[in-house]
């Protein structure tokens, strides 16, 4: 079959060979699948992945185990846990230390024609939601996790840093759930998509740090997490979502003098990411800036790479 | 009067002027007043201050508005709010932007015959708490603070990181709320007041990280902050104590990728220390390691910054 395979050097579209079988997993053909900023941290060598790329997928089931109906449109969660371990009976799945992480940690992913997936991991996509759209539930899924793991209260002022697509979901996500959101980031294209949407914005360089209860720190840069200690108010939260591969020089001093509480955030849950997606209440097209064939998918990876990109989807089917 | 001065180059024991009366401040009569690391640090520059040293402290008022009694023996909160801002509004005393704070930050200390505090500030100490258990009040709110930010459950699994002088009220406080407390430090002498008390203890050299539920660091170095990292379990807790005025390099990806999350932790509630102290449950007696007159405040200025010192108290009546 057809992928973006990565071998540690070059990304580039070629012959495979088919997803091996394994315990409990569906076999999907892959009808969309998204470019993330993880793909392009996966090909400058984090996470020493080799394989085919992707984790942002919508297809149907052609071969599942017992009971689960072929030709079902699903999309999957990512992590593929051993279920036998005591983080899984926790149900902390997602944590699973033995975890394999779809197009990301030791399992081939979904910029292909096919891709093998726990069954378990698999979620039915509404009949209104196009295609277009649910390729979007992993990422819009990592927006949800934040209201898991905080309270939100209503009108609660809210500052997301970061005008890449999963700030934009996450300024949804927080402004659908009652906050009251404002938006920094650095391109007027990126932001005008929020304003459209009633939610507030700013340009970087006009912001001026206002003492804040929630900061999520979507930025995907090393300056972020400063930005960010500088806009949240005594006892507040930040919600760090960026992931990279340097160290920044952190003062750590003013958490403990304000009390500020940090949280990490990755993976989110599936179910109320298709539900904003089957009532339409998260602009996700809006966030799509090119689609392009699977034969292309190295150039879609280089596109999605460039300054000013949003959401770059490739055509598997 | 006599008072332990730093004048921004050398911290030394003077003749200085009588604290000057404020609005609703009480004069008290210091009568034992302890050494805290963060002394040690505002000596080599922390904060900028100048000024009269001490915010540990026992004492007799002498002199307050209205209906404080006189020769109530007080121990005090260390914060001067403004009571007037919205962040005292919101009861976040503590916290209010133009507070100040005793031998800290613009207001003279208690490492002098006498102190001036809000009268608001000042606390009660119970007839059989000796002066050399009050005294330690104020640190010890801040290691019960940590019991107002979170949660502990029943054998919750808990490692403290530091065997300095909060770093064993912590663990104390934190196994008397029920937790399984190990302690990780490096003085062979200080782990064994918590290994009388029936803490466990292990050396740093002999530590090796197990996923922990909760992780406080408490080391005041700026190693701590990544050891607290590797030691905290998914989803778990790290509550910082420590402060300093480096810069280290940090690496927030492990934080986002295993959802940790982190809370800074600064002064805390004297009611409950008063309590603890009363209930002669948090042995603070074997932390005392010498005790100095006020004319020599210098010297035991020096003795707590040699390594290996624990708490060292001055005599101030």
């Amino acid at each position: 079959m057809l992928a973006l395979h990565f071998d540690g050097q070059t990304a580039r579209v070629r012959d495979v060979a088919d997803p091996a079988d394994f315990r409990d997993s569906a076999l999907v053909r892959v009808s969309l699948a998204g470019i993330c900023d993880t793909d392009l941290q996966l090909v400058k060598g984090y996470m020493g992945f080799r394989g085919v790329l992707g984790h942002e997928f919508v297809g149907t089931i052609v071969d599942a185990p017992m009971d689960e109906p072929r030709g079902r449109r699903v999309v999957g969660e990512i992590n593929f846990a051993c279920e036998s371990c005591p983080v899984c009976d926790a149900g902390m799945q997602r944590h699973c230390p033995s975890r394999r992480v779809l197009g990301i940690l030791n399992a081939d992913g979904a910029l292909a024609e096919y891709v093998r997936i726990p069954a378990a991991n698999l979620h039915t996509v509404p009949d209104s939601v196009p295609d277009a759209a649910a390729v979007f539930a992993e990422p819009l899924a990592a927006a949800f996790e934040i209201l898991d793991q905080i309270d939100i209260e209503a009108g609660q002022d809210c500052v997301v840093l970061g005008d890449g697509k999963l700030g934009l979901l996450v300024a949804q996500v927080l402004r659908n759930a009652g906050a009251q959101v404002r938006t920094v980031g650095k391109h007027s294209k990126k932001l005008a998509v929020l304003e459209r949407l009633g939610i507030e914005t700013v340009a970087l360089a006009d912001w001026r740090p206002q003492p804040t209860s929630l900061v999520v720190e979507a930025t995907g840069s090393r300056e972020g997490f400063e930005c960010a200690v500088a806009a949240v108010k005594p006892r507040g939260t930040i919600v760090l979502k960026s992931t990279f591969a340097e160290r920044p020089q952190i003062d750590l001093a003013p958490l403990v003098v304000n009390e500020v509480r940090v949280i990490g955030s990755r993976c989110g849950p599936f179910p109320p990411a298709l539900r904003a997606l089957e009532a339409g209440n998260v602009d996700v097209a809006s966030l799509v800036s090119d689609r392009l064939p699977l034969r292309d998918a190295d150039e879609a990876l280089r596109i999605a790479g460039a300054p000013g990109a949003m959401k770059i989807l490739v055509e598997t089917a």
